[in-house]
């Protein structure tokens, strides 16, 4: 969280502006919004070592954009992009119109919005460098990956409290990206992460579980540890996992509370009370078997059962109609410094004999470098464009 | 706005139970979800003589399915559904699990829910009855109506302040109603009816308008003359307004201000300064032309140049993807105690010369009648079906 800060377009544009970048200007006359300041608490500075939108709490919408870059498109035209962006994520980011704004009313203040950024192992292809993240991840057993949720070469992540200013602010970055890139897919989902009383809470996903648990917290030394390298940059997997409703709804809440390992009501773990309460993974029952199963994915996804290794997710709930048709599911976000490291052995753990897998498919994968955030005069992926 | 009531649910049910209607109930053990009664505030009563969901503000999201009986629905069967939906109405409008939920703790208290249920002419001629509104509307020039986005024998709007209280609400409803009447269209939306500081606001479209400064004030005799039939009732029309973003964007302000007859800034008439002054349709300028145009929407639609007829508009802003491309658009949703009078007239004289139809294309088109409310031991529709 930081104090509101009235960015100076020209400051960031350092060029022509965003005209020469194809945006529409012919509707866009600049126009006092005559607003309030809004309350510094639901604004999240747009400006940092970090982009802020990886630690930020879950955002209540999120919508996801790859890109795939055009051919014309080298690392000087990206620079170009990137410079765009980067004005773009503080404008917005601080509840103003971006530059060259058609619709500028509909950027609201005071809706926490960020905007997280991402390159493909292409962008540092480009530029001549060594890709801070694999093109993408093995394919999995349990995969049905489809190419329309796959990959991309950029990315962007919008949140905000609400809708309006997601879907506004998403329109700003792709018309800005027109002349470089092209979008390779949209994700839009959603979560809850404060109660009925307004208070924080790790928030549920389209199972009923509650879904966050055992992340490490955001501010200790064990998540800086989790998911930053040395440089303020981290990765990003995208899984679009589908969740078959129709079967889990089929089974007893203690089935579906055996497959996970950790109680519907509270999320707390079979062998405790409260959400927070650790794992016993060495407590059995009357029978002598395990209380949290061997293959319940609580246990197999526990970092004292992998060498320690850790993950930060943020998964948004979906819905997707095709015509009448209802698909729900999970976009499983997971934040870690290092995919090979950290990740992946997780994955194939999970893959190989996660009791979840009877009702999740994953149809989507993309993985992306998050480069560092940047500080007023500066710009997105400077480091490795400028 | 009303207290907290926690249904009974055999009260309400009067026969066997959801068991009996095909809902599944094998994951569905009643569980005590340990919820602090919510602050009255952000409850709406699911009581009343009128269906609470039309009166009250628009909701952040909300979701409309329209649904289409199964050839063996007679009128019992039908009031069975019912019976049903007026326990779900009841349960997820005080925060509570629907009967038989399956994903109870995603019943969230606190988030605004109301549920509207509509019945198409079909509906009333089951029950022997004299249809309360038309099959359909007759088709405008500027229509381009698919089959996909129209018609429908039973409707529910659910909304609420968050998407998983809708999306959760709207699979019980939709399983409840699979023995008896399949999904023919699913429209999702959103809107912000509040601003900044929290505060209610009239909301904007995504052409960017402030729309619905023209309603009739809730709680006003002109907005019961508007909306309610003498019974309780009321009729609506759901359209579907596809939004040319592209084109839109390519005109310069005071072009679009022209068009409507309004401000972008503030939603004030041209005439005007503040949102709700009056528009002043006699006004000229320098040159002797009308300061509202001769085609402007608000002049054209404006109770004043319309012998007194009103309609009640809740639109809800929608943007719906097909693989990477976004259509954007606005569920447009008109009440009204009596469609051939109040509503048709206005339709076809803005089909005939509005100037908003150059960027807007009507894609679906619905019609329902809104039985009234019911109060404990009643049930919605009882008046038809019971
Ligand atoms: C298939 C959809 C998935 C669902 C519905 C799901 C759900 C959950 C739930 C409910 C928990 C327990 C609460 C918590 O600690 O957050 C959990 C924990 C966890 N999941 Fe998943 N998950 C899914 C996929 C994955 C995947 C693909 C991975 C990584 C490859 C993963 C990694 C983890 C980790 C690391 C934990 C924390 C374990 C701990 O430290 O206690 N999950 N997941
Ligand atoms: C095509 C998409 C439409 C858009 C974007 C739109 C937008 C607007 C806007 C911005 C206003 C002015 C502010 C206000 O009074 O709310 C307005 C007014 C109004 N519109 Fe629309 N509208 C649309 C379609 C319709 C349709 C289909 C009807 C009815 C058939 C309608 C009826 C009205 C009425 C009655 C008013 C209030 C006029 C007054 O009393 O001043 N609109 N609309």
């Amino acid at each position: 969280m930081g104090t509101p800060v009235k960015p100076s377009r020209r400051q960031l544009f350092g060029y022509a502006g965003a005209a020469a970048a194809g945006a529409a200007v012919t509707g866009a006359a600049t126009v006092a919004l005559d607003k309030q300041p809004p309350p510094a608490s639901r604004l999240i500075s747009p400006y940092g070592d970090r982009q802020p939108g990886v630690a930020a709490s879950s955002p209540r919408h999120g919508e996801l954009v790859a890109f795939n870059l055009k051919p014309g498109t080298d690392k000087a035209a990206l620079g170009r992009l990137m410079r765009l962006w980067s004005a773009n994520v503080v404008a917005l980011g601080n509840g103003q119109p971006a530059p060259g704004d058609t619709a500028p009313e509909l950027a609201t203040a005071n809706t926490a919005l960020t905007t997280t950024v991402g390159f493909g192992a292409r962008v540092f292809e480009l530029a001549g460098n060594k890709p801070a993240a694999p093109d993408d991840l093995p394919v999995m057993r349990h995969d049905r990956l489809q190419d329309e949720w796959s990959g991309g070469d950029l990315l962007i992540l919008v949140g905000a409290d609400d809708e309006l200013s997601v879907v506004h602010a998403v329109r700003r970055f792709v018309a800005d990206a027109k002349p470089f890139a092209v979008p390779a897919w949209r994700q839009t989902g959603f979560w809850n992460s404060t109660g009925p009383d307004g208070k924080p809470v790790t928030g549920r996903n389209l199972f009923g579980q509650v879904d966050g648990t055992g992340n490490p917290a955001v501010g200790t030394p064990e998540f800086d540890a989790t998911v930053w390298a040395a440089d303020g940059s981290t990765t990003l997997v995208v899984r679009r996992i589908k969740l078959n409703l129709d079967t889990w709804d089929e089974r007893t809440r203690s089935e579906q509370e055996r497959a996970i390992g950790r109680k519907l009501s509270t999320g707390a773990p079979l062998t405790g009370t409260a959400e927070h309460d650790e794992l016993d993974l060495e407590a059995r029952d009357a029978e002598g078997r395990p209380v949290i199963a061997a293959n319940a994915h609580a246990r197999l996804s526990h970092h004292s059962e992998n060498d320690g290794r850790r993950i930060f997710r943020k998964g948004l709930n979906y819905v997707h109609d095709s015509g009448t048709t209802r698909e729900s599911g999970l976009i499983f976000l997971s934040y870690q410094a290092d995919i090979a490291g950290q990740f992946l052995p997780l994955l194939a753990r999970l893959d190989a004999a996660d009791a979840l897998n009877e009702w999740t498919t994953t149809i989507g994968s993309a993985v992306f470098a998050i480069p560092p955030g940047f500080q007023p005069g500066g710009w997105l992926g400077q480091k490795v464009l400028g």
